[in-house]
């Protein structure tokens, strides 16, 4: 795509959201679950949440696309998560996967190495994750050190691209890496976007809820315009925020803010680099 | 009741809950969860939120009423809710019930299905779920059909209020209907109420921590007063907090501001309809 | 200690968090979850919060010290728990204890009775919370009443002397007790902070989240001084947050904001009474 047609894109997708209030519900950590609800309503979106099999299997029959977190694991997950990309699969239903928390524990280890073959349509982490998964996925051609620490990302964006782009190509979806800078991918052309803030790093849940903004786009548009504009959206609200916020709290509370005044022509008009990978 | 005896009621119990700090313990949704504790708290009252069997029997056992909400059911559930709304009902403590998610998966409406006899004091919702459960319940002349979508309502608080009546009757209690013009009713006399915000649809849980209020008045006055009460102060709270927020965030921290800030006699002249059924 | 090796540590500790950024996991409540993570985030830690037992082993391996705080259980915690708490006493990792609804459920009875073998690091609670620990540990030679109400105290912080110093001498580190004049001691020595706000019993979350900061300083210090730098920073970022706050929401914004802008000097200088045992 060109740039223009990207933006045209861009500029269709949050313009549909705010005009049809999609609904994309989530199986997400319970530390920012209320963040990834505020942000999805705040951009035009709608939020419901659940932790049960047949819950998830609905939620994949009723709403459009979904956003899965693997954040705060319950025991009910090993049933719910696999019939829930079950039922996402079969019904055509594109979803998002935040791969947090990659490295820790027998069952998320199990669960996304499972989900390869379920294809997220985006996958969204920062750079430590996305080499994670990768590495996990078998898809580099000589596995890369990643340096997850908890739920934080010890690499930089750029170390993370290989890996983008290898998930993006075996996905057939697009990849998006959270960091100083940011990078969406779709395995073809690559977008580098600047902004955000320092104090995003700084509240919980400012990845987690990008996911699930992410959803909510791709329930009206392709996995790399719905990476793109969350990001986008995200750089453009959290460089708004920052401006008189006192510290990480007046930060959130302007961020969702300026998440819900943010509109189709200013996000359509936000710089990005593009190059062909 | 006359008019002037429903505001005098009003006053007292919002004098009383100020006064006494009553808890009301919650079995909640983890998204919302921490709201709701808040809005307790801002209105002058407790908080406590269990998910354990027995742990739901000495929440029953150690507050004056209970508030239980059926979002994010978790598997422990299938347990806890019956044995709490069974402790309930034998210790004679009256308790909220907010059927959210009412249609989505088997134990849901297994267990919202038991609660029939079980006679919740308040019930409160969106016209979709006061339809969906008097629908559930069997308690209209004729089925009617309910627009549940996910978490979010598509019919008219007008169009609830034949299943609001009919849930009141049966219950004995009152039933809250939330919407552009909100509707209390006990079954014989039926109150409206204008006010709120065009944020509060857009922050996850204004629904949620409205029962959760509801269940702290309903420690200190009856099933009628107490669902008024809750609408009343949501209303009021709502439309000063809109005044200055510059999106949903600080709308929210607004809002949970004026719950604090609200007192027993603008609680008690707040204005609203009467009629009778 | 003198005073003033106890402030310099303080300085340390605080300056060395800050340069650091030490990640401290917690096994929490789903009320004040997100709290928790951004007054860690906000003191310049990191934050994780997890369910499952491996990953709470895991999360003792890969951290210098955790939090554990006993609100809302859920069923696995009968297992992530011990395996947790074991996994941090073999790897001499201290651990923040906060003993919420002690004398609620059977299972919240086990494990507590279970941990006075493993021996925590730093205790926190309200006063009627560490009398009913040392009420339950037998320390006491004579069983003293406690009141709590939920997750509320209805002692007094001098009530609690005696049980905390009983504690913090069976553990050999540490108690904090919270209320209008904070208490922390070793058993050895005992200092009394003042400052806080009336605004912090109105939200949900104080205790827990100071529990979570505790642990984040005893990644880089003593129990006495990691329990009396969480306590300070929170006497002194509440008593700032409560000027300009409208009501509870905006005094919690400007309360996270506080605790992020208090320096190693202002909190090494906050005054503090101190005796001896």
């Amino acid at each position: 795509m060109t740039k223009t047609e990207i933006q045209a894109s861009l500029r269709d997708a949050v313009t549909a959201v705010k005009a049809d209030n999609p609904m994309a519900a989530s199986i997400t950590n319970t530390v920012t679950i209320e963040l990834v609800a505020n942000a999805q309503l705040a951009v035009g979106g709608s939020a419901a949440m659940v932790y049960l099999p047949d819950e998830g299997e609905g939620m994949a029959a009723a709403g459009d696309a979904m956003y899965i977190n693997m954040g705060t694991l319950l025991p009910v997950y090993e049933e719910t998560l696999p019939r829930t990309v079950k039922a996402l699969r079969d019904a055509g239903k594109p979803w998002v996967l935040d791969p947090v928390g990659i490295g820790l524990g027998a069952l998320r280890l199990k669960l996304l190495q499972s989900f390869k073959d379920y294809k997220p349509a985006v996958i969204r982490g920062n750079a430590s994750e996305i080499i994670a998964l990768a590495n996990l996925w078998e898809l580099l051609e000589e596995p890369q050190t990643a340096g997850v620490r908890g739920v934080d990302a010890t690499d930089s964006v750029d170390d993370a691209q290989e890996a983008a782009v290898a998930l993006a190509q075996w996905t057939g979806g697009a990849v998006a890496v959270s960091g100083p800078i940011d990078l969406v991918t779709d395995g073809q052309q690559t977008a580098r976007i600047r902004g955000g803030s320092k104090f995003l790093p700084l509240i919980t849940g400012g990845g987690c809820s990008l996911g699930g903004v992410t959803a909510i786009y791709l329930t009206r548009s392709t996995p790399f315009i719905a990476a793109l504009a969350g990001t986008i959206v995200y750089d453009l609200a959290g460089a708004r925020a920052e401006k008189g916020a006192a510290g990480p709290a007046s930060f959130q509370t302007r961020f969702i803010d300026e998440l819900y005044r943010a509109n189709a022509a200013e996000i359509a008009a936000y710089s990005f680099q593009l190059e062909d990978e």
